[in-house]
C-alpha cells in the first residue's frame, strides 16, 4: 500500500480522499492555491504544498507544479479527485513517468473515454445502443444538414469533456447556428446527436481491478439537473425494475470490459420512455454523486479507487453486492437561488452542519472559510439514507432545514423546495423536471418568500 | 400518530427527539429554563416553553412546569428523554392524568424497576442471576456485618436512581465505613452487592410494544467507564460469542416479559470471567448509548418509542433483527482531562463537525452555545460505523481528528488517546480500563502534552 498520497484537488473531494487515506493508515499531501492557504483540505491533511496563484490553470490545472510537490513530499501515488485534471490522459501519464501512482484508469483509457467520438466508436462496438449521431462536424452548414437527417431537436455536444459542460439543446436551424457559434471555427470540435425527450439520466458506478474483474454497483438517478448540472442525485432509481437494473448494470460491465477499464468509473446512459438505455459517456474518475452508492452498498468506493490503484485484486465479486435502502444526496452550492443561481462567494460565517441518524456530510469547508469565486461553487455534499425512498425524502428534509450557513447565499432553501414537490415525492421527474419546476410561477413567488431567507443562513438561529 | 410532542429535556438527546419528531411529521415543543434561551434544541424545535430558572431543580425536574407547558402548547405527548424525569414515575403519572402521553413504560414499571430492592426481587423471580447481595441496609453496623457475610469488596449501592450515579467500591470495613457516611442515617436507602472483579458491561437493547410482544436488539459493551459513568461504547461486544449473545438476549427479554414491560428499555449486566451473565438494573427509558444499536440493527430506536407509545404494535419480530457491523460511540464532554476531568462551561466560540462516510455525529450544541455549568457535560457523541471492530476504530481515530470545538475543554483528545491504546484496539477491557489507562505514568505524560491542545479546540484550525 502507499506510504504518502498527493491529492491534486481542493474542496470536499480533497476532504473525502484525506478521510479515506486516514483510514487506510496512508499519508496525505494537499496542494492548494495562493487563494486557498486556508482551506478545509489544506488543514486537515499530513502536509500541504503551494502549487501556484489563485487561477486554477496555473495552480489545480497546472500539471508540472503538481508532479513537482508530489516528488518534493515524496509521495508514492496522486489522486486527481474530480474535475481539474482527472480526466487529463496526459497528467495521467506524466504522474507515471514521474515513477508516481496515477489513482485512476490507465491513461490510454483516459484519452480513449475522452473523445465523444472514439468513446461512442468503441462502445457501439461494445453492442450498447447510441442515440442517432452524427461524426465530429466541420462546418455550420454540415451541422445543419445532418440535423435535418437526424430530426430536431438535436443535441450539440463538444467532442472533448465531460459533466455536461457545453452541450446545447437546439430546437430548429436557427437554435443549431447559435449553438454552433461557440465552437472553434477550425471544425470537428462538436457533433450532434438526437434529443431523447422525458429521459431519465441513469449512471452505472463500475469498480473493476487491474486484473479484468469488473463488477458494478448498481445505478444512480442523477436526473435532477440545471444546465446539465446535477443538482440532486439518488439511488436506485424509481423509475428501474429489477430486470432493467441488472440489464442496465450488465451493460456498464460489458462497456467497461470492451475497453480494459481498470480501477472506478461511470458509465452514464439516458433511459426514455420506451426503457430504452442510450450510452452517453463514460466518466473514468470517481464522481460528486458517489457516496449515494455508498450508502446503498456498504461499499467504500474511495478507498477502493486506491486499493486498486496499489494492484489489490477486488475484495468482492458481483454477487456479494447487496443494495439496502435508497440513499439520495443535495449538492449545496454556494450560490443564489434567487438570482438565477449567481456564484455567492465570500466569508462563511456561522456553520452547522446537520447531524443524528442516517445523515452524512462530506464538506469542503468549516466556519471562517472563504469561498473562492475561482472555483466550482460546490461547497458541500448532504447525503441521507432510509429504508425506503420516502423514509429518505423525510430525512434529507430535516437535514437540510438543520443546515446553517451563513455569510454567503446557497442552495440549501431550494433543495428543500425540492423536497416538498409532489411530483419529486412521486418519484416523477426527468431532465428537464428542474427547468419545469423553477418556470413554474408559484415556484417565482416561493423563491422570494421569507423561506428561503430562513433556510440560507444564520436567520433562523437569531445571529 | 401524535400531532404534537414536548421534550421534557435539553441538550443532544433533545435535539435527537427533535429530529424523530420531524421525520415522522410531529410538531415539537421545546423546554428550557433561563441559561438555555439560545440553546441549540430550542432553536430546531417548532415551538419552545420557557419552564424556569436555570437550576434544574427548578426548571428540568419541575414536574408542574413542564405539565403545564405541555398543557398550554396544546402538546398530546411527553418524551422524557433520559436523565432528569425520565426515571420518574410521578412524573409520568401526572402526564397520564393531565390527559397526555408519556413516551416510556408504564409509571408502575418505572417505579418498580427504579427501586433497586424490588427490581432486584423481580428478577430473582424471573430466574436471573444476581451478585450476592443484601436487602437495604439500615445502619452501619449492620453493613460491616453483611460485608463481611458476603465478603470483600463489596459495592455500596443506593436503593433509588440508576445511571451509575452514588456507587461505591469498598475493599474493606473502614472504607465501608466512609461510603456509607453518604447516605442518610435514616437508614434503608442502599443496600451492598458483591464486587465483581475483572466484569465487563454488558446491556441489552429491549424494545416492546403495548401487546407483549418484546424483542432484543443485541448487547452494547459500556465497560469503560470512569467513576460509574460510561465514557466510550461499542456493539457488538468483543467478549461475546454468538451463543452469549442469544443467551443474554434471551434474559432480557425474560426479565421484560415477567414485569410486563412496554416501550424501550434496557437490562443491564455484568458478565464475569467465567461467562456469567449477573442482573444489574433495567433502565426504563432511552440510553445515551442507543445510536450505536441503531447503527448495528437499522432500527430508529427513538421513533421506536414514539410509535410504541402511540399504540402502534411492533413492526418487527425478533427474527428479523439482523446484526450487521461494528459501531462504537465516544461521547464527548465539556471537561478537562488534564484536569482529572474538572467540567469546562464557557462559551463555544469555534465548532466544526467530523463527517464523511460512517461517521454520526448527535450534538446538543453549536459554534455561539454557551456550556452552563448546571446539568451534564455531555455536549456531543460521535458514533461511528465499521464492517469490522477494527474499521470502525480507524473511523473513530479520523473523526476524532477532524472533531475541532474552541473555547471550552472537551474529551476529544481523551478519546483519541484512547483509541490509540493497544489493550483497547485488541478488545482487553474491563470496568476498570480506565481507571488503569489514565492512572499509567506514560498517560500522564501524554496528558500534559500538546496533543491534548491540537486536540481540544482550534489551534490545529490556526484560530
Amino acid at each position: 500500500m502507499f506510504k504518502r498520497l498527493l491529492i491534486a484537488n481542493r474542496g470536499e473531494i480533497a476532504v473525502r480522499i484525506i478521510r479515506a487515506c486516514q483510514e487506510l493508515g496512508i499519508e496525505t499531501v494537499a496542494v492548494y492555491s495562493h487563494a486557498d492557504a486556508d482551506a478545509l483540505h489544506v488543514k486537515l491533511a499530513d502536509h500541504a504544498c503551494h502549487i501556484g496563484p489563485e487561477d486554477a490553470l496555473h495552480s489545480y490545472l497546472n500539471n508540472a507544479a503538481i508532479i513537482t510537490a508530489a516528488l518534493e513530499s515524496k509521495a508514492d501515488a496522486v489522486h486527481p479527485g474530480y474535475g481539474f485534471l482527472s480526466e487529463n490522459a496526459v497528467f495521467a501519464e506524466m504522474v507515471e513517468q514521474a515513477g508516481l501512482t496515477f489513482v485512476g484508469p490507465r491513461p490510454e483509457t483516459i484519452k480513449l473515454v475522452g473523445n465523444k467520438d472514439s468513446a461512442r466508436e468503441a462502445m457501439k462496438h461494445a453492442g450498447l445502443l447510441m442515440a442517432a449521431g452524427s461524426d465530429p462536424v466541420s462546418s455550420e452548414k454540415e451541422a445543419c444538414l445532418l440535423a435535418e437527417k437526424i430530426g430536431y431537436p438535436v443535441m450539440v455536444k463538444p467532442v472533448a469533456g465531460g459533466g455536461g459542460k457545453g452541450m446545447t439543446v437546439a430546437a430548429d436551424n436557427s437554435e443549431l447556428i447559435n449553438a454552433v457559434k461557440h465552437f472553434p471555427a477550425a471544425g470537428g470540435s462538436f457533433y450532434l446527436e438526437k434529443y431523447i425527450a422525458d429521459a431519465r439520466h441513469i449512471e452505472v458506478q463500475i469498480v473493476a481491478d487491474s486484473f479484468g474483474h469488473v463488477i458494478h454497483l448498481g445505478e444512480r438517478e442523477c436526473s435532477l439537473q440545471r444546465r446539465n448540472q446535477k443538482l440532486l442525485e439518488e439511488a436506485p432509481s424509481a423509475a428501474l425494475t429489477p430486470a432493467m437494473r441488472q440489464q442496465v448494470g450488465e451493460l456498464a460491465i460489458r462497456a467497461a470490459k470492451s475497453i480494459h477499464y481498470s480501477n472506478v468509473g461511470t458509465v452514464e446512459f439516458l433511459l426514455d420512455q420506451s426503457g430504452n438505455f442510450y450510452f452517453m459517456e463514460i466518466n473514468p474518475r470517481i464522481q460528486v454523486e458517489h457516496g449515494i452508492t455508498e450508502l446503498i452498498t456498504g461499499i467504500d468506493l474511495v478507498k477502493t479507487q486506491i486499493q486498486a490503484a496499489a494492484g489489490e485484486p477486488l475484495a468482492i465479486q458481483q454477487q456479494d453486492v447487496v443494495i439496502r435502502g435508497h440513499a439520495i444526496e443535495c449538492r449545496i452550492n454556494a450560490e443564489d437561488p434567487v438570482r438565477n443561481f449567481l456564484p455567492s462567494p465570500g466569508q462563511i460565517n456561522f456553520y452547522h452542519q446537520p447531524g443524528g441518524p442516517n445523515v452524512r456530510v462530506d464538506s469542503g469547508v468549516c466556519a471562517g472559510s472563504i469561498v473562492q469565486p475561482y472555483y466550482d461553487s460546490l461547497i458541500a455534499k448532504v447525503i441521507v439514507y432510509g429504508h425506503t425512498r420516502g423514509e429518505a425524502i423525510k430525512t434529507m428534509r430535516r437535514a437540510l432545514k438543520e443546515f446553517h450557513i451563513g455569510g454567503i447565499n446557497t442552495t440549501v432553501g431550494f433543495h428543500h423546495q425540492l423536497l416538498n414537490d409532489p411530483n419529486f415525492c412521486n418519484g416523477d421527474i426527468d431532465t428537464q423536471f428542474v427547468t419545469k419546476f423553477l418556470s413554474s410561477q408559484e415556484r417565482k413567488l416561493a423563491l422570494d418568500s421569507n423561506v428561503w431567507t430562513m433556510m440560507n443562513g444564520n436567520v433562523a438561529f437569531g445571529l
